[in-house]
């Protein structure tokens, strides 16, 4: 079994170690929640400084040509798009996750009912994040569709009949870390008949993601998980571009116009994506994501995703391997699936009593993970979450979460009433 | 007529005069473009070093709960409640002005399918702000309605006949800064059956506003205009409470429902306006918002609106005035209302030719207006649109600003060709 030495030394050879350094990291702290929010970028407080002071404060309106604000969208889209396999001009970046599935979604059946109007279903998973599920629900009643939801990935299969219009995964489960094979779910769902959706906010930045090669249709991402754009960052939006100028999408604001500044009374959709922009985009907001971005980019030279897909691997191998090493008879068992090719970033333990006092103990020993509710009338435990950022996390680090896990398993601490006091936002 | 002087004096004896002390205005610079990006609150700089360095940075995800993030969006719609004459829980701001329009429409649309099912229409103007007809022709679509635009407002009245469904509005015309009796055409539509929605993009925090008392049904507005928040600073979004908890609105993010951290797969609308969120709203852009909001109610221990109104009519009043005795010959026409009850705090001049070049003069030598296109096919020429923040502008700048002007007609110097050539954005 891996020592501290070991670990030490694996930092010590690890080529990507000096990616580190584009992070603020608090000093002591063991952040494992960068499947939550991202660590601050060290370059964003004086980008954000000169956001604020310069080019809003001194530049004001002017600032949306000379500041490049009016380009920021597709920009950081583009860089994005780097990381997920998309091309220059198919990615931008604007409002929330939640309103960028809600526009695909709406694109994504539109074509359907001209192209297969008897096809009736969007198929999803139970356990898919709560947001996609309560978007497509209300657009299933708004448009008369239903949605079949399943239990378990492996009777997706199963759930693609003749009736089904849309596929809608999210390619990272937000509860288990479990992967999906995207290329192999789109070929299914092609094979059906159906169109793919997919919800890359726990890939995009985490695992290699080819949007092409995988035969996705539509997909959507967030900006603050592992792009690292800062508290409710904004989201992205990509379509395939033989989809993308068939159809409006109903969130028809100004900017998804084809000349926003000719301020014409009829709306006439921008070709290419920008047509999935709406709204003025948060300027200040899109630039710390940007920050994010660059903090994923900087690891081309170093081998880029693939460098990073190995190094996370590692250190979720080596998470696992010292867990069930060393808390072995504490109860705690592993949700995230054991196989390389069917897990994502992060780790997550169950565990039948205490797992949010558990996670809130570790979090006042400087290590911080999060905790999930289970379904009990599913079977399923409440579940510790560990998340795993190449980018900023080394060897030792995992060895100290390890560590300080044993203490509050051994110590029994956890059973302290303080950390048994849920709070709103975990 | 008055004179620089005379300026001066009324500055020195300005009860709001301190108010400009909130702002980082640039040295020397005549501002007069609030209307599209308001000035930099001197607090914001230091607000959000602190929102990034320090609850980003340092609190990460546990800033949700400490930094107060989570309760962000309710906190920031309270103070801009008091602005507009909502109570307390009455407004949210989170995404843009265009997405929330589409979600107000969307719940109005479902209570007359409801209520009333033979009404079909929405009723608008032709020269009401695109993006409001973009996402009215996009929901009108969807849903089997029809928008009926009419070219004048007298033209209101007649248009509202029993078919009609929804009144929609914006208080304050971009353009013109025509100002709207809210609780005139309110209780004309409500008289004729209809519902009335204002956008309040021009008029939140530059005119007095009771969105009770003026009748309104559904209501949203813009951020980053007088209310200072920032370049693509997020919306705000009121429903009337006799409504609220009536429908869904579509875009059912988990932010919206009524347990959002149960993560539960089927969607519960929250109670009350919180079920207009949607997604994680942006919380660097949310941060200085607030900054900016804080500014207009620091007008309140000096009178707040009433008093800002007061000081907006009399510097509008002066520009109209020396305008027109000092511009008279140079093919200048008022396009604003000149009665005060039909004015918003901008005034927007008319010329046949060269109105963006002007601007783009003015701008050279310090003073900061921006052009709207005309619409030869109507009879409008183009416009040269001053706004006027009484926050932080002073009788001198009014006059220093028409001084400019009547250099820049008198030395003929907008004929240069630097000045005729457009940019993306202006």
């Amino acid at each position: 079994m891996a020592t501290l030495n070991d670990c030490r030394e694996r930092d010590a050879q690890d080529p990507l170690r000096a990616l580190r350094e584009h992070f603020m990291l608090p000093e002591g702290l063991v952040y494992l929640d960068g499947n939550s929010l991202g660590v601050l970028p060290r370059a964003a407080p004086a980008r954000m400084a000169q956001a604020v002071g310069e080019e809003w404060g001194r530049g004001l309106i002017g600032s949306w040509n000379e500041a490049g604000w009016y380009a920021l969208p597709t920009r950081v889209g583009d860089k994005i798009g780097r990381l997920v396999g998309a091309a220059p001009g198919e990615v931008v970046t604007t409002d929330s996750t939640s309103v960028n599935l809600f526009k695909v979604l709406s694109a994504a059946l539109s074509m359907v009912a001209q192209d297969a109007p008897g096809r009736r279903v969007i198929v999803s998973e139970r356990d898919n994040f709560p947001t996609d599920l309560y978007i497509a629900e209300a657009l299933c009643r708004e448009r008369g569709f239903t949605l079949r939801l399943v239990d378990e990935p492996d009777a997706l299969a199963d759930a693609l009949q003749p009736d089904v219009a849309l596929l809608m995964l999210t390619q990272v489960n937000y509860r288990t870390g479990a992967l999906h094979d995207m290329a192999q779910l789109s070929a299914q769902a092609h094979a059906c008949g159906a169109l793919a959706v997919w919800d890359l906010a726990h890939s995009a930045g985490a695992v290699p993601v080819d949007l092409h090669a995988g035969g996705a249709d539509f997909a959507v991402g967030c900006g603050y998980k592992y792009l690292n754009g800062g508290p409710g960052a904004p989201a992205f939006v990509w379509v395939h571009p033989r989809h993308v100028d068939r159809f409006w999408q109903p969130l028809a604001g100004w900017w998804s116009h084809a000349a926003p500044f000719e301020f014409t009374p009829g709306y006439q959709p921008a070709a290419g994506i920008a047509r999935y922009l709406c709204g003025t985009p948060p300027v200040l907001s899109l630039t710390a994501l940007e920050c994010g971005v660059d903090t994923v980019l900087a690891a081309e030279p170093l081998g880029g995703m693939a460098a990073l897909r190995e190094k996370s691997l590692a250190l979720t191998d080596l998470f696992i391997a010292l867990v069930e090493s060393r808390c072995a008879g504490h109860g705690l068992s592993l949700v995230t699936p054991r196989e390389h090719a069917r897990r994502g970033s992060q780790v997550c333990l169950a565990r039948a009593e205490g797992a949010y006092a558990i996670v809130q103990a570790l979090i006042a020993r400087g290590v911080v993970g999060d905790f999930r509710a289970g379904d009990a009338a599913r079977g399923r435990e409440d579940i510790l979450r560990f998340g795993f950022t190449p980018l900023y996390l080394g060897f030792e680090d995992v060895w100290q979460a390890v560590e300080q896990l044993v203490q509050v398993l051994e110590t029994g601490e956890w059973r302290r009433p303080d950390f048994n006091r849920k709070q709103a936002v975990t």
